[in-house]
């Protein structure tokens, strides 16, 4: 089992006092030391930053927490391995290009018989049940429409379909990005938090680091953060339904689509 | 125009040296200051550190040359933009996953006509002539096989047919990784030198850094680079000739292929 983090903004922000949550159950204070990445949307191009080892002790993690680069969606994930070496073609967040831009996946869970899944013309570069569970996702999203639908609606709907879909079996807690959203699939455990004035302080769950917002944003500024459990103990986290999936823009949460 | 650099080994080896070389092209001793990217293979899987700015004051790059990653194959790219706004997706090297392998690129040069080419099902992210050239490339390798090609020299074939009719117009200098193999294509510059028992010391063409390579090696140890101008003073480079390509694999040039 693994640890999912995701970001989505109205306003470039950097991820670095969650990412700093994320990373310290990286094989600190958590069992997830099997390898960390970190996914930084620049429109539609991305960046990531992916390790096959504990991001507690990494130094490109204490780098990318030194060196904050803000944005305006991110994906991170650590990782515990249960299907799958200890390798970087194993590490999450996978991204594959689709429609000319870059989709980013990480997943928390295990999907059974994805050996069965039907994959399109994408290939898995790993081994993990995950990255063949988001190629099936963008085959499926690939044969529904030939561009990116400009009716956003039937874009959310097709993902949730095939989020039900691929996750039927075993456990399908998603993270995806599309340069634009944050799709956010709910099969066990998910949380996530709004960010919005009047903004306050947050203190980690796992650790004393203490940020407070209201002195590093303005008035304006909106930000979804979303997590396997919650990352602070004193916010109030909304806990996701089995089967629901969350679509973030601009700091909101635009839709839910039920089971 | 860019400068190109790649590095294909027969044993995990740092790029630092040369990367530092190329670094120091990337702003401070040439002109090249409108973006990095350095790709790290680990098997078929890629790792990339890309940024839209100077390399040479960038701290992800110091942290790069700091924190040496071993890699068998690896493949660099400063950018002075010709076509195409400086933005994260327009910096090279650009990757794309067919036949469950990442394939990695980095062009020199200008694509002529690029609007024209037959991309498949490969859609640029960004808006480069660099990044269309090689969606052409990968869905010319696409439509030739239906897997990876158990017969390599088929493959060399085609990559250089690919590239000499892309590459018609124009000048198409490149390096393509494909986890495997690195493929280099002179069309106007591109040098390479082969270092391995005897070693020697080597100083850097821009400056005064100097590495005894016999400290650092075995007598094993082979170490192929390719880079667009000969990043050393005091090795012996050979240059190609315009139209030809070069295939490397453990640290050996194992075919050429003419224009």
């Amino acid at each position: 089992m693994c640890e999912l983090l995701g970001m989505e903004c109205n306003v470039p922000t950097d991820i670095v006092f969650s990412f700093s949550g994320l990373a310290l159950r990286g094989g600190l204070r958590g069992p997830h030391s099997d390898g960390w990445g970190l996914a930084l949307y620049e429109g539609r191009a991305v960046r990531t930053f992916l390790e096959p080892a504990a991001a507690s002790l990494s130094p490109l993690a204490t780098f990318v927490r030194n060196h904050p680069i803000k944005t305006l969606l991110a994906i991170a994930h650590v990782r515990r391995k249960t299907r799958g070496r200890v390798a970087l073609e194993n590490t999450h967040p996978f991204v594959r290009e689709l429609w000319g831009r870059s989709f980013v996946f990480a997943h928390n869970g295990t999907v059974r018989s994805a050996k069965k899944l039907t994959l399109g013309r994408f290939r898995p570069v790993g081994d993990t049940d995950s990255e063949r569970a988001f190629c099936a996702l963008l085959a499926r999203l690939e044969s529904s429409f030939t561009d990116y639908p400009r009716a956003r609606k039937e874009l959310y709907r097709a993902i949730a379909e095939a989020g039900a879909e691929i996750g039927a079996k075993g456990s399908f807690n998603f993270l995806l990005g599309d340069g634009e959203h944050l799709f956010a699939r709910c099969a066990t455990k998910l949380s996530y938090v709004i960010r919005e004035a009047p903004f306050k302080a947050a203190t980690l769950a796992d650790d004393e680091i203490r940020v407070d917002f209201a002195s590093v944003t303005t008035p304006n500024d909106r930000v979804a953060v979303v997590a396997t459990a919650p990352l602070t103990r004193d916010e109030e986290w909304v806990t996701g339904i089995p089967g629901e999936m969350w679509v973030f823009r601009k700091g909101r949460r635009i839709a839910t689509l039920a089971a």
